[in-house]
């Protein structure tokens, strides 16, 4: 029998504000068994820019990364986000180690190509995840905090959606453990009407899935995030979970089932 | 019988110029056996802050790293550096992992109280080494490339010197490994006369650098170096070494040796 993992995916907007990211590494810390963190910080990263006087530009959500955006991301991703929370877990005596794709080539990705007329410059699409390697490490005790950067095996950093990066290592890792996936943001879960954080969606299959979007009710950046669910579990991950910063167990969140 | 560990420590001015980095890259991809890295960043940092509207203070050479200094200091040896080695050290086949002293409790260390009525802020001095567990890496073929930044063990980063981690960590790793110490910069050695690049001194034993002080030839910042260097040398590191950036393998710099 697979020992339990819960990968925890956290936010730009929970790990940016001391105030919201401490109460959620104390319920992470509390959390039983071998555990993994993969965090954001696009908008620490948006705001180191704006400091710089670099203009941030998006498209779809995602980042536009040009040379100069790589320099920051790598700085505010690898280093600042990355070594506060690691540093902080350490002070609650858990053995965090940072990590982003490049070290040990625990994650390499490609260059994504321009799409439709849009050049994401160093934006890279995950290729490979080592999951032994990692898996080494969690049964060591380690704690691995990713950062959302990979690397395209030719010296370049890569700017990879740290969603994405969650997917890829809780897909990769279930052959060795019995994965949990758990995406923490600002809201309680899937709400069905948006202006009543009350209204969390309990459970989501692909049925219900198809009937929200069809009503509308799951709309825009909800819809890449449960499609990655589905296709996480179908990958063998054991359950997928949406749930607030405030409640990483998922006591009150959106589960998200295959049937 | 032990088996070899070359520690290298490359400073700022190396790192920060890739036409400088890259060569120094394949040179010490080349040394054979156990390697790790440890580099510095002092100068990117200073640009960084000159960038974002804050002055850099210093006193005898050293960082005074009030909060948002240090906020800096982690985004640029953390990240920025440590990342762009790492990536580039992975293109040429090596294991490379970037650490901090935070990373796993690597390196704790306490902050530095006032000393003569200045206060260096958030700078801490190295309290341990968990040698063991770089020991362990490094014999899983892991090559560590280590950032000059340590934890207190309760939350918070500290900036520490990178020579004195690199003098700290071969100190630790001498009961495991046969170790050479180098320490790459921009000169050649040690040399006897500043404004001629030939004269390095080949060797500098204690009585050596005794007479070199008096006479004036050794003084500023080479002196900390150098008692580092002995230092290091009776805590059992087996040789030490003082080279350009283009020699990591010390063929024409300076061997510093107890006698």
């Amino acid at each position: 029998m697979k020992q339990p993992l819960t990968i925890v995916k956290v936010g730009g907007g929970v790990v940016e504000d001391p105030a919201s990211l401490h109460p959620l590494l104390d319920s992470f810390a509390a959390i039983e068994g071998h555990k993994l963190l993969v965090h954001g910080g696009g908008r620490l990263a948006t705001r180191l820019a704006t400091d710089l006087g670099l203009e941030s530009r998006m498209h779809n959500g995602r980042r536009i990364t040009d040379a100069e955006t790589l320099r920051i991301v790598t700085m505010v991703y690898g280093g600042l986000v990355n070594k506060q929370i690691v540093a902080a877990l350490q002070a609650r005596g858990i053995q965090a180690l940072g990590l982003t794709g490049a070290d040990a080539d625990l994650i390499r990705s490609t260059r994504r190509p321009p799409v439709g007329g849009i050049d994401y410059g160093f934006v890279g699409d995950v290729k490979h995840v080592r999951a032994e390697l990692l898996a080494n490490l969690i049964s060591q005790g380690i704690l691995p905090v990713v950062a959302p950067l990979t690397h395209d095996g030719c010296g370049s950093m890569l700017n990879t959606n740290a969603d994405t990066i969650a997917s890829q290592v809780a897909c990769a890792l279930a052959a060795h453990f019995d994965v949990t996936l758990t995406f923490c943001f600002e809201k309680a879960g899937v709400l069905a009407n948006p202006d009543d954080p009350a209204s969390v969606i309990s459970l989501i299959t692909p049925d219900l899935f198809e009937h929200h979007v069809a009503q509308g009710t799951i709309h825009a950046g909800m819809i890449p995030k449960l499609e990655n669910a589905f296709q996480a579990l179908e990958s063998g991950v054991a359950r997928v979970l949406i749930t607030a910063s405030t409640d990483p167990s998922c006591q009150h969140g959106t589960t998200i089932a295959l049937g």
